[in-house]
């Protein structure tokens, strides 16, 4: 009997579909294997020794003594080639009749992950996937700066039915002159529940998950992995820290290394049950300028199933695995795949 | 230089990345076209002959004198095998702590719109295709029987990619004991806009269509199909009544076969540019028991772009295709393809 579940925080209803429930070989494609990637191709913009071929970077980890937009380095940062938003727009609104437009003003950058094509983050190395999430911090604190943007997203899609369209492993990061709508339903529904109940729905939501047990997938000192109550679809994951305080682009390299750790094991994770998914992922971090009593978190979304007519008409999601047995799939991927 | 569109009534941002835009042939796929499906399928439950691998039909067009369940219908409804949503479920919540769920009550019919497996509507004759909106009518009649229902969502999901999981041409229903989300931004999107501008967001917006013409698409007596300014994704269209008292469940045949000309116009536009691109269309009704003030509309949602990590995680479109083009574009569709 298929039942309805409501976000703590956004109040908004996902319909779980428990007995369609599915296990992960059933998700698994029959195919073959994809033949590995190399480690170096030739037309790849964003391998080593094709620097060129990108706009030049606005940052870099690299061996001392070589030069921007040379090989040398371990991660580097570009601008977006094909921005969705550009730096040298405005944000002045222009209004006629009924409709209203601003400039497209942004920063939209690309955080090349590793200098070889075919190190994804289930074959890196953790230390090189720590110097990744060292990146990320370091691009939100320099986009911190820039008095225009409210707000950042750093994302990743994995897989081309996830968006991806470069191979080579890469994040992105968008700055925005605006709080978008995903973060600020999030922000409103945390308000209305704080108002309510007088505490943090992240803190109510993580007693219970650690309390339980049953939704969650793993857990260092600082950050609880978990499948959320609500997921909108089959294997969604949440990464939330224990606390408030730890927000990423303050976060003491002790902690910014066991985010890396619980991010890249999730990964490996979904990884080794469901055989790389095409899959995204968003670091929900705070808005610039705030308070700072924002309650980061990362979403990992699988995409398994097409949102159809009925998630695009209501945004009610469909999820055809119930969280619980995800979870377990998830806990259990490492003994299971061997 | 990429723009941000604000939708008049969510005021939620859209980006169109003029510059990236692109023409239809552009979008259409190189390969060959697929094969003509036949008429009948042996193993397709919708399929005239078939009739016993469907749940017992709950309402048909059928010929006099002709059996439920047996051939002789045109249009054919029945429960969806696999529902989102079950009758035989409940509304009451049941609370675990911070978690609140209550049964998935709700109503999931299948339309199939033709007993020909290959009779899309776009091949469909207009005759046929008013038919199955005439179907339409009649199922939105009966569920706003159901003193349990609040409101009832029809949709279209067509191909593979939009999620479609049987090819034979079928519509669905689905009657939720709630108001989902897009709704209820919707209803509360024209609720603000009245209070600051003392008149309804659609007149204004169907008033500056028609005057500037260039997002208009077609339109006839009673109805206008356009490119909305702030269209989330390329192609997308919207079909709208020029007055808020046209509404679905109340019709006189006459705007109903003038409605069901107009959709199946934008199909056949979508199909002679795009070459029947994936898409999705939700006919937003009112909901039931309400003031009769709703100003019903349809989103029809072409699939040409993949939402991304940055689309999930901000809730902003990003639009590759200006809406004037789109518009443009489809109004040359037929004159295009010859």
């Amino acid at each position: 009997m298929p039942e309805i579940r409501i976000d703590p925080i956004t109040e908004e209803r996902v319909i779980v579909a428990t007995e369609r429930s599915r296990r992960p070989h059933d998700f698994k494609k029959p195919d073959a294997p994809p033949a590995p990637a190399p480690e170096f191709v030739p037309t790849c913009p964003f391998c080593v020794g094709n620097e060129s071929m990108t706009p030049p970077e606005v940052d870099a980890f690299r061996e001392a003594g070589t030069a921007p937009d040379a090989p040398g380095w371990w991660v580097r940062t570009v601008p977006n080639k094909f921005p969705a938003l550009a730096p040298d727009s405005h944000t002045d609104p222009s209004t006629e009749g009924v409709y209203t437009r601003t400039g497209g003003y942004g920063v939209h950058e690309v955080i090349i992950e590793t200098p070889r094509h075919n190190e994804t983050p289930v074959v890196a190395s953790a230390q090189q996937w720590r110097e990744v999430i060292r990146m990320y911090q370091r691009r939100l604190q320099t986009l911190a700066q820039n008095g225009r943007l409210r707000t950042a997203l750093i994302f990743r899609n994995e897989g081309r039915t996830a968006g991806a369209s470069l191979e080579h492993p890469h994040s992105q990061l968008v700055g925005l002159p605006f709080v978008p709508p995903v973060l600020q339903r999030y922000i409103e529904g945390v308000a209305r529940y704080q108002s309510r109940h007088g505490r943090h729905p992240m803190e109510a939501i993580l007693e219970q998950e650690l309390r339980e047990g049953m939704r969650v997938v793993n857990q260092s000192a600082r950050f609880v992995v978990y499948a959320p109550f609500a997921a909108r679809a089959p294997y969604e994951l949440a990464i939330a820290p224990t606390t408030p305080a730890l927000q990423l682009a303050t976060m003491e390299p002790d902690a910014l290394t066991e985010f890396a750790d619980v991010l890249r094991d999730a990964l490996r994770r979904l990884d080794a049950a469901l055989g790389n998914p095409p899959h995204n992922y968003m670091l929900f971090t705070a808005p610039f300028g705030g308070d700072g009593a924002f309650w980061e978190y990362v979403r990992i979304a699988p995409r398994l199933s097409i949102d159809a007519g009925f998630e695009l008409g209501t945004g009610v999601g469909i999820n055809i695995t119930a969280p619980e047995d995800a979870a377990r799939y998830l806990r259990e991927a490492f003994t299971a795949s061997g």
